[in-house]
């Protein structure tokens, strides 16, 4: 029996842990789940006679390497920050990992270890990153076999509300991890533009965003996610000109998101007394310089440059900036307010619908024949009530990864993104089957 | 004989060792250095008998674990980092451990592990974090003794040219690490204003800065300085109403650099490909939006809407911002460009005095007798074309230390940061013998 651990019972979790455990009997699993909390762990695996759900804390040593040292491979959801030291005892073990985070660079340092070892550290396994990579990958490889240069390439990742899901002025609700979103953003972003490389800090992300037609779904917004130049070689883009992974949100979003930021709200690094306490009154009044006199509002206004009754400051009360009431969050930073302030306003309405979107747009020119525009899509709805979109598209690359693994299908050792055929050829054929598959244009 | 091993032989250390070694006989010390150039490491030991100089990989464990091993006490002078890393490895090795860098949370969670094998970890123990809290410390149980509230306290520190010794526009100069120069303020302030918690993003912390009179230096500029809250209970401040502690610059020199902050150049997060070929035109282009025309210099004056002939204008450009000649600079974000940068053009002159500045100022109240306003002032200038007044004023208080440590003179154990009497009463008594004393100025 192959023991599979899966570290992590959050809200990318629930279709990857009943996929493992659907498949479990059938391929001889057993999958234990451990989180922080046990009732989280407890309710992911369900009494399920092939699992086990145990508590986990990532700081205690001895629980760690315990849970780690039982397993065969270790499906690794916990936060990035962790990722280093969860894939280090993995390699002291001799397990191997799977992980939907991006890798890093402390990470990447063990790939030569990884590979004497012959165990695989396999991370960017979940949507974005993950599915984008793959299917980026196999777009490139047909275009390459075709003769084609790609001249730009523009790859765009997005979790959201259904259109019509919500019914709020951000048209926005939290569909994955809220800290993630609240720091989304925070390493700025490097990218290529028309064969110069452009360099924006956070501070400047979400004023420098662009309009992106998406099939089906009308206007959104685009803005640049983190570091698009690392993929040009990984890619095999050596004629490119313009390469951005971006981010999309519905038009509006980040002209508000632009401002809490301006703010400095999004901060995980000064620890602030009391937090429990504390209103969004409270806090924004602290990222507020000292005044004299009129209302928190006007002050923010002026401090921001925007109209203290425009829709921009209609947002930001709506959302609750200027709100006494006490928020009860938990920890000591001002993202913390933040993730729970999201948590609060930005809910799902019962039965509503998440939806993801890849989107893939090239330019290809060819030595004989016209240039083709090539722009891929996949959206994918979640059920009303039911697994989310999220969970699923996260979940599945990283259950189909683990099955190949333990069934030795694999040939691949040290530390890796799903760029390599043996890896994306497989996993874009399983994903097919299960449904989700991108829709192709070409425009010549 | 008991051993020394000094971990970074830059700029703050040449007094330290020096320090070291002409007490090394009286004491029976040996004294190794280690540094990633052995060069440096032999030049700062300069084939004194009762010293070793070996070459030190802090990422390579086994000269890690075989260096701190074989030592009574280490000083680690390396970037803050690697102060988790050392301090660990100390842990192990039942070591103790000295450094000048602030203590982190990582750090400060090694205290009941410390406790419980007797083992020092002493942070905090150069200059600013280092002097300041103990002078501070020193005044606060004096106004104590006397039965008064301290209303407010701000206290400053400043690494500086000496007045005149420079003559550029931005009155700096390079004296000690540029790394920490260009990362000044990346992580933010928070402090007390008027009873009220106040935090500012580094995107704005050097446009919010005020004057601050110095004696005999007139005056000078200050900004807010990482977390100043986190000492109001160190410090034993129930009352205070206002609590800052901020960092000293020539007036100017904020509104010149917060340019810089807000187009992003310091960042050590995003990398850049072929760092050692760019120039700062290059540098700067990146973080500059796509353009439709003019010269670079506009186009950075239209995106940070300053003027494009102005003073501030004139100053970036003057430090090379829109130089096309390459660097060659070292690393791979902007960050080591810009540290390249600063090492180029901000140059002390050959035999021209750096100076640093302490300063405290507080608002007493008494019930009985009148209120108080004290200033403590402490300013050392650094012997021309020797040792500085940043590696007298860092090492001098580490040098110390590690003579009471290794003298049993400092009955301490644990993660601690000079706060506590054992530490500062002795220390700031030599420190006063060799000439470093505060003048204390009270009106009522």
């Amino acid at each position: 029996m192959k023991q599979i651990l899966v570290l992590g019972a959050g809200r990318s979790a629930p279709f990857l842990i009943k996929y493992l455990l659907d498949n479990a009997e059938e391929h001889d699993w057993f999958v234990t789940v451990g989180d922080l909390s046990l009732e989280a762990a407890e309710r992911a695996v369900a009494r399920h006679p092939r699992s086990n759900a145990i508590p986990f804390d990532v700081n205690d040593v001895d629980m760690r390497n315990g849970a780690i040292s039982n397993a065969d491979i270790v499906v690794n959801l916990l936060a990035p920050v962790f990722q280093p030291m969860i894939a280090n005892d993995c390699l002291v073990h001799r397990k191997h990992m799977v992980s939907a985070s991006y890798c890093n660079p402390q990470v990447r340092d063990l790939h030569t270890d990884a590979l004497r070892h012959g165990v695989l550290i396999l991370t960017e396994m979940g949507l974005d990153p993950g599915i984008d990579h793959m299917s980026a990958m196999h777009l490139i490889e047909g275009i390459h076999a075709r003769g084609g240069k790609i001249k730009k390439f523009c790859s765009y990742g997005g979790g959201l509300p259904a259109p019509g899901a919500v019914d709020n002025p951000l048209q926005y609700a939290i569909t994955w991890n809220p800290r993630n979103v609240v720091m989304s953003g925070s390493d700025g972003a490097i990218f290529l533009e028309d064969g110069r490389l452009k360099i924006i800090p956070h501070h400047r992300l979400f004023t420098q965003t662009w309009p992106v037609d998406v099939m089906g779904l009308g206007m959104m917004e685009g803005y640049a996610n983190r570091d698009s130049v690392t993929y040009q070689h990984t890619f095999g883009l050596e004629d490119v000109e313009t390469l951005i992974r971006g981010t999309l949100r519905y038009p509006g979003f980040c002209e508000t998101w632009s401002q809490i930021v301006k703010l400095g709200l999004p901060n995980e690094t000064l620890s602030i007394p009391n937090l429990k306490d504390l209103s969004m009154y409270d806090l924004v009044s602290m990222f507020t310089p000292k005044h004299s006199g009129g209302s928190l509002e006007q002050r923010v206004a002026s401090y921001l440059n925007i109209n203290p009754t425009g829709a921009v400051m209609q947002k930001l009360k709506w959302l609750g900036l200027f709100s006494n009431e006490s928020l009860g969050a938990n920890g000591n930073t001002s993202t913390h307010m933040m993730v729970e302030l999201l948590n609060q306003k930005l809910v799902m309405p019962q039965g509503a619908r998440d939806m993801v979107i890849l989107v893939h747009e090239m330019e290809v020119t060819y030595e004989h024949g016209p240039n083709e525009k090539i722009t891929s899509t996949l959206i994918e709805y979640g059920e009303p009530g039911g697994i989310t979109a999220m969970a699923k598209t996260v979940g599945m690359p990283l259950g189909i990864a683990v099955k190949l693994i333990l069934n030795q299908e694999l040939p691949l050792t040290g530390v890796q993104i799903p760029t390599h055929p043996a890896i994306y050829k497989p996993i874009l054929s399983e994903l097919a089957s299960e449904g989700l598959a991108f829709q192709d244009v070409i425009e010549h």
